[in-house]
């Protein structure tokens, strides 16, 4: 394969190109063949580059696109009303073969419009889902969908479930366990679409479908791939960042309640600095979109320069295993 | 009113008798007026009542039940196959007037189905809903449905929304601010139940409807009622039980990893103790049936003995603000 070139929309995200073009130089030397793509309003990003050697500005490029998308637009504003959107361009940009992939901190359901618009689904696929990597007590598993289909039948749910167990095991899982989220573990438990795609799994070959899992199950790592609509998912990921802030918020005030307390708080602080970033997933990676014909990753709107590192890496990887067309390949046998 | 008598289901939950009998002895001596009657069978309980004096023993009674709705029973079976179970008999003197509450820690299924075919729902209530105190940045909110129901017409959420904000009001909180759990706070967010319940609140007098909230909104403290499906608040519940024990876990872990992060870790330990409780409400408050007839709160099956108190001090509150009744007069104007 050429050097990876992967497009990413510079206008994005609550901080724009103030954070993402300097996140987007650090990660350039991390990587020695690879390069990027700045989607976006040139003179904004140009103001970034200032003091960049030729060399690094051989593999960072600059494609002016005059329009942003905002965070609260609606999707189909976002589709119709701007064609010269940074994120528009961006995943024309993989669309036209000029980039292998596009990263974007900006609106999710925008990106996930214009990503099916422009990208198109993979054959057998109705919905592209979102999947990210969630922390458990024994490493991480894959949660889908996390919002892009509040609405789900059984069949979507099916997919989900063969989409994450590719992608899985594409990022390093040998024969993941796929599990469906549920409100019990027995068979009577769950509404009518998540027994029916229980049904379509155990009929399923080439899928290591373990049953029904439960919300605690997840955290404690009994699965690898755990399936849901992108209602529950949504809320699910969004609770836990917000709990997470909870204990962060409760640990600074226990540890503030007292002098001995403060005393104990300062020592404790680095090993907690180290738990809030285990612990808020979704600004430090990226959430891929599976299912399109093409590789886009959203990197979470407040994401700062780390975050939208992870995006980048996640891309990146992706890119090397060459995630979509694996993905085909293994959809044609399984639906 | 007379005395308040609370009937508890001995033979519920995880640890039997064996834990339940000790929790409503001490529980007794911190209420002096309260009488509780437990009921199971009788051999196994009185084994945990020697040496109590007869003036304690007369706020203590036994009744009889031969049979137990285990753990992994169907709720149909606990309905039609088992006239003289614990639960059954419980809720019985509930609804014979002969105790004012029922509580119990057994199978969740078999005492909601329990429930509604004995005591009945409100006029107005087409099921009734599981409600718990969930820990905020800011206090606690109300969260239901739990789990009781997965799939949910807006009417339901609407009770829901109107029974959550009314308990609310009776435990204390002045015109609760009632929001409707969504994956965006936009207008177009959600599926068709979540829009149109909207739509309902929007129009109701009476209740102090602020819209949408998300998963992370919900800790932040941003409404004292959450009212979702009880398909995502089993989810969310359960998620943030088991991310909870993530955190505890991975606290150890670091406290674990030098002897530096030791000597932290131990001073560090009563403050983490707190902490931990704080984040597992469940298994620390009881859960509340809302819309039937009678009062009925579920503890954690898990639950030790504080767990089993602290569902002993809702059913308490409950009588004393003579919840069904006040629910009843409520939902009058507002259904």
């Amino acid at each position: 394969m050429s050097a990876p070139i992967i497009a990413i929309d510079a206008m994005g995200g609550d901080y724009g190109p103030h954070c993402i073009v300097p996140a987007c130089i650090s990660f350039l030397a991390e990587y020695a063949f690879l390069q990027l793509v700045l989607v976006g309003q040139a003179p904004l990003i140009e103001e970034h580059l200032h003091g960049l050697s030729p060399v690094e500005r051989q593999r960072l490029h600059v494609h002016h696109a005059s329009e942003i998308v905002t965070m609260d637009e609606r999707p189909s504003q976002a589709l119709r009303g701007k064609p010269d959107s940074s994120m528009r361009v961006a995943l024309e940009l993989v669309r036209d073969g000029k980039a292998h992939a596009c990263v974007s901190a900006g609106n999710t359901g925008a990106l996930m419009a214009l990503s099916r618009y422009l990208l198109k689904t993979l054959p057998g696929i109705d919905r592209p889902a979102m999947v990210t990597a969630v922390p458990t007590q024994t490493g991480h598993c894959h949660l889908l969908d996390l919002g892009a289909n509040v609405d789900c039948s059984a069949e979507h749910l099916y997919q989900f479930a063969v989409m994450g167990a590719v992608a899985a095991e594409a990022l390093g899982k040998s024969n993941p366990r796929v599990a469906l989220l549920n409100v019990g573990t027995e068979d009577i438990k769950g509404n009518q679409q998540v027994k029916l795609a229980a049904s379509l799994l155990q009929q399923a070959r080439g899928v290591n479908y373990i049953g029904y899992i439960e919300g605690d199950g997840l955290y404690r790592g009994l699965a690898d791939v755990v399936v849901c609509d992108g209602f529950v998912g949504n809320i699910l990921l969004k609770s836990s960042e917000g709990l997470a802030a909870m204990v962060a918020a409760r640990l600074e005030e226990l540890f503030n309640s007292s002098l001995p307390a403060k005393a104990v708080g300062l020592m404790a602080m680095p090993f907690l600095r180290r738990l809030r970033g285990d612990l808020t997933p979704s600004q430090h990676n990226g959430a891929s979109f599976l299912g399109l014909q093409g590789i886009v990753v959203k990197s979470h709107g407040s994401a700062k320069e780390e975050g939208i590192q992870s995006a980048l890496r996640r891309a990146l990887l992706e890119v090397r295993e060459n995630l979509p067309q694996r993905l085909h390949g293994r959809l044609e046998h399984l639906l």
